[in-house]
């Protein structure tokens, strides 16, 4: 049996499967910026077996467990992403079920990845954290709109 | 193409999404209360950029990137609500899918936003740990329950 | 009204609630492991008050707040639970919309919790480093693999 294709046709409901696969593309290859920090500098391990020998890690040391900035920062930006994206791909679900006008929606959902696309230079950058904080609260504002709006829906 | 409005009539579906917008509503507040603490303490900073002057944050020190109980506190609770609103939000759903009766995706999704709206209160007031373990507990195995009663509908 | 069971009966999305119950109970019961492990050694605990006198921990210490391997890796464990389920579980969604062949659903879904799995084998007897990270990748792969084919079906 085919899906019916209601959901994907539906003009709100195809913005926000756009806006939410672009935002786990993001939450998916953060840690690959870990792993590939963690390469680079062979450094900012987190588990003591991996300061043992072993092909990746030819000439291990036990420095290599001590936090590094560098792989840490990398961290620190994939936290903020779990404490911000599933939150927008569950709030733009019940967002997009509530049939709201699709400049509101387009609006929204766009200024989420706009602004969490901001916030990802401004942090590997490391801007001030009055720029960080601004993209984060742009962000942040979003979901909770599209919450409140799903919510006033509801009743 | 309007959106087939056969999920918000289902009763339980109309549950669910009542009770994970809430839901989301607390997983995103739950950072503008780790900002609040931050500001009003001017400490609890994560980023070496956070102790350099900027308008926020006129008179910086080092002092400020030191961890900060007040602040930290609100970040764990935070993390605890990583640990748990997601799998609700994703277990919810699937439960909903599965045509439980009503009275029953009543208690279980009512019991898991009472339990975390009781757990937030016993974190936030630092009551003991067994106090704070017996809300999370019920939140946790209503999420269980839930996934658990969707798996066998699979089968 | 009862929820038209179109999705449940596709046979892609059926086998996408399958493995996403089974990887949300593996995302709700890594916490209990952690528990376990807090409760055998008596310590590995978060917050000041954790090491007050209480009916479960009659003979509170200052030394129940000192991070504890044992402890912390079931933490670690988790951590690394968070940054990839609840990626899985709407890539996932978004990929059984997008009505892709059903083997290849099979392939990619199962993949994810197989690799898992292994990973949390290789986790908890703490293999090498190298070990753990490939299982990690054959799962992170997975689910950029199912995004990235519901993106392009967007378009």
């Amino acid at each position: 049996m085919t899906i019916e294709p209601a959901l994907l046709n539906n003009a709100v409901f195809h913005t926000y499967a756009l806006t939410a696969c672009i935002m786990i593309l993001k939450l998916m290859l953060q840690p690959w910026m870990t792993v590939y920090r963690m390469m680079s500098v062979r450094g900012g391990f987190r588990s003591p077996e991996d300061a043992k020998a072993s092909p990746l890690n030819p000439n291990p040391s036990d420095t290599q467990l001590s936090v590094n900035e560098y792989v840490d920062r990398s961290r620190r930006m994939n936290l903020n992403d779990l404490e911000n994206i599933p939150g927008f791909l569950a709030a733009g679900f019940f967002f997009a079920l509530s049939n709201p006008p699709l400049w509101l929606a387009q609006v929204l959902l766009w200024t989420f990845v706009a602004a969490r696309a901001a916030h990802f230079v401004a942090y590997v950058t490391a801007q001030l954290h009055d720029v960080r904080a601004t993209f984060w609260t742009f962000g942040s504002l979003a979901v909770i709109v599209m919450t409140a709006y799903a919510l006033v829906q509801l009743f």
